[in-house]
C-alpha cells in the first residue's frame, strides 16, 4: 500500500486551525450591514387547528421589521421529491394545522434577538386543540386521530420486501428464534446549531449562507417554496459545526423564514436556532421496534429471516421515508441470509420529527440482529464469533437484495478485534460482573438511487490550473465536519502528482462549484472522491500534453511527482511544477486549463461499495447501581484504503463516542410529545472523561470502485458498538438485553 | 447593426439596484468577528530622515492590538515590475526616509477607529528635516536635494522618441509655431474611498477584500512584500465605488498594513481611508508642462512636431513611469504627423504622488495639441475644423510610432459634432462674450505591452454550464464602476444565444476566476470582452455537439437564440435552453461542460484598436467675474459597436462631468507639498446643478479586433472636452488659453 505519496498520509485537516483558533466563519458568524435577526414562533400544542393568528401587536413593536405566517407564503409543501408529491408533507410555516410541539407558526425579523423574542410573545394564536397520538401503537389503532389527510391510518410509509422463500427457510430450519427489540431516539446534537443568513437583494437574487449538509437541496427547496427560478438562488457553504444527518433533509424552516423575511424587509436576515430549537424542531434518530425471527441450520447458517420494523416517524416525513427502506436494506448486512421477508412501517405521531441520523437505520436494526445472533449462538452452543464468521459476507457474495460485495469480509474484521481484545482468553473467563461482547455490522458507501431527481448530477468536480501554479478544485461536496475537504485535496494532489500545498479548494457555492448532492449516506469520499479523481486525471492528461510540448519530451517520459516535473533520462531537466505551470500559461496565451470529472454510480440499484465492522467491548457493571464502566474498547472498520488514516481514526473514535451516548445515556425524552430534556444540561452526552480508551484494529482493503480503493467509515463504524456493549453487559450480569438505552434502571430491573 | 439580440440593448447595469438601494457590499461594509480597525501614521514633513520611532506608548494604550513600522517589514520595495527593480521605488512603510507629506511611517490595529487614532498620536517619531523640492524646475536644478538615491538629478524616468526626420520636417514647413502649455493636477475623487479588509488566517493564508482596479496585481504585490507564495494570497473584489485610475497601481499601503497587522494580531483588520487620505496619500493626475513645436505646410498638413513634456511625478513612481511614455504615444493621435520628436521627463518632487488617471496623459497633451491646432488654423486662415479634418487619422493609417488604425476616423466624429452643434452657423457669428470651440482626441483600447510580467495572462475567461440551466461566467475582470460586468454578461448571452437572465457572473476572486490584468488603459471591454467571447464560443461549440446528440439533429441545424433551442425545419422541437441543459447533464452523467477563452493581443507593440472623439462646446463668459457658463455641449466618441448604448452614454456624460471639473474648477492645490484642499468642501467637483445639457452624437463603427466590433469609451471621451471648452472661452473673450484650470482669475487677467 506504499505506492502513493499523498494518499495514506496522516494530514491534519485543512480547516483544523481555523476551527480550533476560532477564526473559522460559521453561518452565525456572518454579519451584514442592516442585518436583522429572525425568530420563529412554534406551536405549544402537539396537535391543533389554527383558528386565528393576529400579528398586529407584534408588528407595532418598535424594532420589528416584518412578521410572516403561513398566509404570507405560497403554501407549497416540500420534502424529498424522490417519492412523489404525496411524501412532500411539510409546510415551512403552518397553514391551518400544527402537528407537533415546535411546529412553525410564524416568524419575525427585528433589529435584535431580544426584540424578536418579545415580538413572538405578542403574536396571538388561537388554536383548537385536537386529539393527539404519541406512539406508533396509539397511532395505528383504528379510529386514532388522523395527523395528515393524505395518510389514512397514519402510515407515513410502508415497505415490504420478500426475498427468497421464507416459508421454506423456516420449514428447513433446525432452530428458530423470535425476539422483539426496541430502540430509542437520539439527538444529533451538533456543536453548531442550525443557522443561516439570507440576503434577498433588490435584483431578486437570494443568497444564503447556511449550515447544511446539502446545499443544492436547499437551493432547489427554496426555489420551489418561494416560487422563484433555481437560477436566482445561491447557497454558500460556510464552515459547518457538525451535521450527523440532522442537516441533511434539505431546507428547514429557518432557511425559508430567513429568505422570506429578507424578501419582505429588503434586509439581510439571520436566524440561529437556540439549542432548544435544535432539540425540539429539527430531527432525531427514529425510535424503532424490531420484531425479528430467524431460522438457522444446526451448524448455525441463517436459512430464513423475517423482520418487522415499526418507526415512530413523528409529525412529518423529511428523510424518514428513506429510513424505513434502509432498515430493510441493512438487515441484509453483514450476514448471508437464506431468505428474507421485511415489513417496514413508518408511522406518523404527534412527536418531533424523526429522520436521518448517522448510520441511518443501521444502529437500530444491527442492535436487534446482533443481540439475536448472540442468543442463536447460545441456543446452538456455538461461540458468538463462530456463528458470525460462518454467516459473514465476504468479497464476491451477492445478497438476496442484490448487493454485490466487492471488497472486504466480515471475518477479517472479527478476527482483527478478537485478537486485539484477547477474546478467547476472556469470554466466559472473566470475574463476576465483568463481561465481554461483540457487535458486527455492514454498511454501504454512498446512496444508490438519487434522492433528488430535480438535481441532474450525483457529484461533479472541476480541477483547474491557476496562474500562480497551484491547482484549484471546485467541489460542491459538503464538509460538515467529517473531513472530506482534506481528502478531496489529497486526491487531487495524488492523482496529478502535486504536493498537498499545491492544491487549493473552493468549497460548495451553488454559483461556482459543480453540483454535488451533499453529505449523507457516507457518500462524499466515494462520490465526490471519484468525481474529483476523474477531474484531476482529466487535467493531468491535458497537462502532460502541454508539458510534452513545452519540454519537447515524450508525454510517456514525463512524470509529475510531489510538485516536481521529471523527464525520464534527464535529471537536469527536473523543474518545480509551479514554474512550468507559468510557462504553460504563456504558451497557451492564457487559455485556462480545466479538467472536468463526474461520478455517477455504474449500477443504480446496487451501492458502489460495502464495508464491514466489528467491535469488542469489555465492561464492568455495578450490580447495585447498574453503572457500566467500559474497560476496553476495540474497534475496526474496513474503510477500504484509508486516504487519511488520521481522519479514519477520528471517525472511529467519534463513532465510539456517539454510539456510547446512544447506548448508555442519550435519549430524547418525551412526555405527550414534549421534549423534556432539550438542553445540554438535561440531555447527557458522554464527556471526554466518560470516553473509554479506544484501541483501533486497522483493516484496510482495496475497493475496486472507491477512489484509490477507499470506502466509508463515518457511519458503518457506529453500528457495532451498541450491540457489543449490550452483549458485554448481558455477559457480565447474565441477562438478555433487548432494549436501549442501557440505563441503570434497566440493568438492575429484576 | 441589427444582427444582434443582446448586444446593442440598453440594459441597466447588473449591479445597479444593489448600488442605489445601498444593499451592495463595498470593502468597508464587510465585518468579521474580532475584526480590528487599522490606521496609518503619515509623515507631516515633505522630506525627512527618520531618526527614531518609539511605538511603546501606543502599544500600551488599551484597545491597541498591534503597532507596525518599517522595522516590522521585510523592507521590500514594490511598484510596476515591467520596468525593472530600479523603478520599484516604494516601501509600504517608510524604512528611514519620508519623501512627501502623507508618506506612511507606521500603522496600528485597534478595537475601533477612535482608539487607533489615539494610538497614532502616541507614536513618537523623531525626524531630521531635509531640504525639499516642490516643482520639476526646482528638482532639476543642479545641486537640488536628492529625493531617491537611485535617481540622480531627480529623474524618475526620461523617454525619447525620434520618429521620421524632424529637422527636415521643420525645414520644409511653411509655418512653424512653438507654444508652451501647462496643466494641473486632479484628484480621482472616487465616491468610495480606498478600503480593505484583510484576514491572515491561522493556516497562513491571506484573504483580502479590497477596493482595487487590479486584484491580481494586489495579490502578487502582497506576496512579494510579505514574502509569501502567491498561492497563499487570495484577493476578492467587492463592489467598487469608482477608481478612475486611482486604484490601479497595484497594492497601496493600506492593503499591506491591513495584511501585516492581521498577521501580527491573528484577527481580521479593516482599513478605510479617510477622505483626506484619499486626497493626500493615494495618487493624482500629473501636472504637466508641454512645450510643443509644430510645422505645417501651406495647406495645413503637419510636417513636423516636437514636444517636450515635463511631469511633476511627486515622491514615488507608481504607474507614473508609464504616463511619461503615454504622453509621447498619445501625441501621435489623432493626427497624421510628418515627423515627430518627443522628450518626456518625469521628475521626482516632494509633492504627493502623480500616476494614472482616466485618460492617463491624454487630457494634458491633447489640451496642448488642440489649443495649438486652433492657433495654427488661425495663423493659416483656415477653419479650425478644416485643419483637423485634413490631418485627422482614418482607417488604414499607420502612425509614425506604428499604431495601425483599423476602424473609424476623426473626420466622422468632427462632422457629427459640427452638424449637431450648428458649428457653421455659430463660429464667428455669436454675440459678444459667447464662444464656440472644438476639441478632438484619439485614444487606444487596452494596453499593448503587459505591465506585469509576473502575471502570465492578459485576460482569460471560463464559461460553464450550470446544473440549473444557467450559464456561469467566471471572469477576473474588474468592474470598478465602469460597467464591464453587464457588458461581459451580454457578450456571453449574445455569443451563445441566451437571454440575459440566463447568464450569471462570478466576479474577480483570485482563488476562483481566471486571471485578468484589471481595469486600466480602457482594456476590459477589449480584453476581457474578447476572452469572454472566446470562452462562450468554446462552450457553444461543445453545447452544439451535445444538443446534436440529444436532439438527434445535425449540429448545423440547431440554433440557440434568446434562451431557446430551435431545430431547423421542426418548429415543434423548439425547447427552452434550460430544459435541454438539464438533459445534457443527465446524458453526460454530470460531467461539467466548460468553455475556456483568452485574449492575448496579436501584436505586442501596437494596441488592439483606436477610437476617435470630438467635442463642441458653446459658452458664455462673464467678463467681470470670469465665470464660464456652458450653453451647449455636443459630444461624440467612436466606441466601435456600442454593446450597451446606455453604458456608452453614461461614460460620455461621466467624461463631460470629470473633464469639466478639471477644466474649470478642480485642482489639487499644494503649498510646499501640502494639499490645501483635501476635502469635498474645499476641492470643488461639479454638482448636478453645474452639469450642462449634454447632446450625444452617436458614431458607431465596427472594429475588426473588438468583441462584436466594440472599442473603448471610458477614457478617450474625456480628452476633447478641456480643449473644446478652452477654445470656446478663448473664442468668447478673444484670448489665447495656454493654462488650466480656467479659473475666473485666469480669464479676467489682462
Amino acid at each position: 500500500m506504499g505506492q502513493y505519496s499523498i494518499v495514506g498520509q496522516r494530514l491534519p485537516r485543512t480547516d483544523g486551525l481555523a476551527k480550533v483558533t476560532g477564526q473559522g466563519m460559521y453561518a452565525g458568524d456572518f454579519t451584514m450591514p442592516g442585518m436583522l435577526r429572525g425568530k420563529i414562533l412554534r406551536s405549544p400544542l402537539p396537535h391543533a387547528r389554527i383558528l386565528r393568528v393576529d400579528t398586529s401587536r407584534a408588528e407595532r413593536l418598535p424594532g420589528v421589521k416584518a412578521v410572516i405566517t403561513g398566509r404570507d407564503t405560497l403554501g407549497v409543501k416540500f420534502g424529498a421529491p424522490r417519492f412523489g408529491p404525496k411524501h412532500m408533507d411539510e409546510h415551512a410555516l403552518a397553514m391551518d394545522r400544527v402537528r407537533y410541539i415546535g411546529d412553525e407558526v410564524a416568524a419575525v425579523a427585528a433589529i435584535d434577538e431580544d426584540v424578536a423574542e418579545e415580538a413572538l410573545r405578542l403574536i396571538d394564536v388561537e388554536y383548537e386543540e385536537l386529539p393527539a397520538v404519541f406512539s406508533p401503537d396509539e397511532a395505528l389503532l383504528p379510529g386514532a386521530p388522523q395527523i395528515h389527510a393524505h395518510a389514512p391510518g397514519n402510515i407515513s410509509r410502508r415497505i415490504v420486501f420478500d426475498l427468497g422463500d421464507v416459508e421454506k427457510g423456516f420449514a428447513d430450519s433446525y432452530h428458530i428464534r423470535e425476539d422483539r427489540f426496541s430502540t430509542h431516539g437520539q439527538a444529533h446534537a451538533p456543536m453548531e446549531p442550525h443557522a443561516c443568513l439570507a440576503h434577498f437583494d433588490a435584483s431578486g437574487k437570494l443568497t444564503i449562507w447556511t449550515s447544511t449538509q446539502v446545499p443544492y437541496y436547499v437551493k432547489n427547496d427554496l426555489a420551489l417554496t418561494l416560487g422563484m427560478p433555481a437560477t436566482a438562488v445561491r447557497v454558500i457553504l460556510p464552515l459547518i459545526g457538525g451535521g450527523f444527518g440532522g442537516k441533511a433533509d434539505g431546507m428547514y424552516a429557518l432557511e425559508f423564514c430567513a429568505a422570506l423575511l429578507s424578501k419582505k424587509t429588503g434586509r439581510p436576515v439571520q436566524i440561529v436556532y437556540s439549542r432548544e430549537e435544535v432539540f425540539v424542531a429539527t430531527r432525531r434518530r427514529h425510535p424503532i421496534t424490531i420484531q425479528l425471527k430467524t431460522g438457522v441450520s444446526k451448524d448455525g447458517a441463517i436459512l430464513a429471516r423475517q423482520a418487522k420494523c415499526v418507526l415512530d416517524g413523528g409529525a412529518y416525513n423529511g428523510l424518514g421515508v428513506v429510513t424505513v427502506v434502509l432498515c430493510g436494506y441493512l438487515l441484509n448486512l453483514p450476514y448471508r441470509l437464506g431468505s428474507f421477508k421485511y415489513e417496514g412501517l413508518r408511522v406518523y405521531t404527534n412527536n418531533p420529527i424523526s429522520a436521518a441520523m448517522r448510520g441511518h437505520g443501521a444502529p437500530q436494526v444491527h442492535f436487534a440482529s446482533e443481540m439475536q445472533m448472540d442468543r442463536l449462538a447460545e441456543d446452538l452452543g456455538m461461540d458468538p464469533l463462530e456463528i458470525r464468521i460462518k454467516n459473514g459476507l465476504r468479497t464476491g457474495d451477492v445478497t438476496l437484495n442484490g448487493f454485490h460485495i466487492n471488497s472486504g469480509s466480515l471475518e477479517e474484521c472479527i478476527r482483527a478485534v478478537a485478537e486485539k481484545s484477547g477474546w478467547q482468553e476472556k469470554r466466559g473467563k472473566l470475574p463476576p460482573n465483568r463481561g465481554i461482547g461483540i457487535g458486527c455490522s455492514g454498511f454501504y458507501s454512498g446512496a444508490s438511487y438519487r434522492l433528488r431527481p430535480d438535481l441532474p448530477v450525483y457529484s461533479a468536480a472541476i480541477v483547474k490550473l491557476n496562474e500562480d501554479g497551484s491547482v484549484q478544485l471546485l467541489s460542491g461536496a459538503t464538509d460538515s465536519g467529517q473531513g472530506c475537504d482534506t481528502l478531496l485535496m489529497q486526491i487531487v494532489a495524488e492523482e496529478i502528482g502535486l504536493s498537498f500545498a499545491d492544491v487549493r479548494l473552493t468549497r460548495a457555492d451553488t454559483d461556482i462549484t459543480p453540483v454535488d448532492l451533499g453529505n449523507f449516506s457516507s457518500r462524499e469520499t466515494m462520490y465526490a472522491g471519484n468525481a474529483t479523481r476523474s477531474a484531476a486525471a482529466d487535467l493531468k492528461q491535458k497537462l502532460l500534453v502541454e508539458l510534452s510540448n513545452l519540454l519537447e519530451a515524450n508525454a510517456d517520459d514525463i512524470e509529475i511527482r510531489e510538485g516536481k516535473v521529471f523527464v525520464k533520462g534527464s535529471a537536469d531537466r527536473t523543474k518545480p511544477f509551479r514554474d512550468l505551470a507559468h510557462a504553460i500559461y504563456l504558451r497557451r496565451l492564457g487559455k485556462p486549463l480545466v479538467g472536468e470529472g463526474t461520478y455517477d454510480p455504474p449500477d443504480k440499484i446496487n451501492y458502489p461499495a460495502y464495508g464491514f465492522g466489528a467491535h469488542v467491548t469489555e465492561v464492568e457493571v455495578d450490580p447495585e447501581s447498574g453503572e457500566v464502566t467500559l474497560l476496553d474498547v476495540v474497534s475496526t472498520h474496513d474503510c477500504g484504503r484509508a486516504i487519511n488514516p488520521l481522519a479514519v481514526e477520528g471517525q472511529l473514535e467519534g463513532s465510539v463516542h456517539m454510539a456510547l451516548g446512544w447506548t448508555l445515556m442519550e435519549d430524547v425524552t418525551l412526555e405527550e410529545g414534549r421534549v423534556m430534556n432539550p438542553s445540554f444540561l438535561d440531555y447527557k452526552i458522554p464527556t471526554a472523561l466518560e470516553m473509554p480508551p479506544v484501541t483501533i484494529a486497522h483493516v484496510e482493503t482495496d475497493d475496486p470502485e472507491g477512489p484509490f480503493g477507499a470506502k466509508e467509515v463515518g457511519e458503518g463504524a457506529l453500528c457495532p458498538i451498541a450491540p457489543s456493549v449490550a452483549s458485554a453487559v448481558g455477559n457480565a450480569i447474565g441477562k438478555k438485553i433487548d432494549c436501549l438505552p442501557l440505563t441503570g434502571a434497566q440493568i438492575t430491573r429484576k
